[in-house]
């Protein structure tokens, strides 16, 4: 899995000179779908089985701050998947490796009407692209 | 009509210490919901009757610069009508009443599967409001 | 202390036709920015004594998802004040009261060129009000 | 030059299922930071000489909306420069060429502490560079 690189732009900046917190929050998106794409399991084919996903939990620890117009690599982890509940896990490195911040983002997968969709039982297949694509934290996740 | 208040964030300034250029076209449209509704016609009711109304132009001068946490007022007045396009102007003032920024935006309505619509036909009672709200500038604003 | 009510704007909104997730940490910053206002110690203030104050920490947890046009209303706590650290728990209700959101923000205390500042020795009136002017949760924040 | 290519990120659409109107004020920034690093001048040679470049007026024609995961291609030409004020203009296509928005920029040039710079006098290779570039429109460009 290749890194999604992100390019600090002027108008993430906030008047401290430095990125607004809340854009690594969207970086984490921009990461994920990179992420997505390169497992074969794109928004667009997402959509196409009328999957959708919300975000149900995300965080963020800031350990070095970022600026304009520095490059910030992106990798994506799954970190855990227990029933029906995905975590992954985002580090987000400075060019000179620097961890910058640490986050996660928590999803549930339902179908255009709201329903709770079992990813074991009705897209196996995608639950294997993401499990293996990444390395997998946590008892739960590996009994998934 | 009582002008719309934004309250400068912080997340809208940018590393110059000043609102990034880019803010202050939301705060047109946060000023635009807020005139809707002031007239009666605010998105809850134009969404009732199926009508979407896309932005087709902006344009911003920008004056002097604004900081957080300040409060600008902004004022919206119903240019110019011309048969199918809603031409409305802001004017960004600070509390000293100082000019900050001045703009403009385009708007044509639609029914929600894209189909034009005349409002003076159709929707004659909207359009009434929207000229009688506001100061309506030019020839073919009058005509209409 | 009054809760912050920010109002969802249109350009919060994502194809989902929901708000989107990134801006829920955005208005948790509206929300502490008008908290220490309330406390007497607006942003304004703590600038004037050289008081920087990063966020370390974000996290948030969506509950019920927010639509354009909803009044969101968000209450600050100051949960926890561990020696050089504050945390802050926010709940954002819709008005009916449902809880859509909960969050939290860690923060520091800096002087403007980096050194951390101990509030509970140079800034004792500050860390006061804001104990005072929240509960405080947790045995370490009453040691404080 | 090459164009600039921007992603189309899923936190820049709104509840029409398309993106919001503001997004494209931002991509004008985008653009111009890689144009201004294309040929020779990017932010950071800018700012070792203390030169600062605000925004003083912006415009966009939206003619086609774009949607997410799209890619966007963002052409900047010089378009004019009248003494001290330099105006751009941005061509953004999809990737079957379709004009999906036309903007404008113009932009002066100020020291740190706000004096205004003649860009001809004080800079002309940053001038000659802009004009090399680009192609000028316009007949005070040519003179300048």
């Amino acid at each position: 899995m290749r890194p999604y690189e992100h390019r600090v732009q002027y108008y993430e900046t906030d008047k401290m000179g430095i990125v607004h917190h809340s854009n690594y929050i969207r970086w984490m998106e921009e990461a994920r779908v990179d992420f997505l794409e390169q497992i074969g399991w794109g928004f667009d084919r997402l959509e196409s089985f009328g999957i959708v996903s919300p975000v149900t939990c995300v965080d963020c620890k800031y350990k070095v701050s970022t600026r304009f117009p520095e490059k910030v690599k992106i990798t994506v982890l799954a970190e855990e998947f227990k029933g029906v509940k995905l975590k992954l896990r985002y580090e987000m490195r400075k060019e000179d490796g620097t961890l910058a911040c640490e986050g996660h983002s928590e999803h549930c997968f339902l179908t255009a009407d709201g329903k709770v969709i079992a990813l074991k039982k009705e897209y196996p297949e995608f639950l294997k692209a993401l499990l293996e694509a990444a390395e997998i934290v946590g008892k739960q996740g590996h009994q998934a």
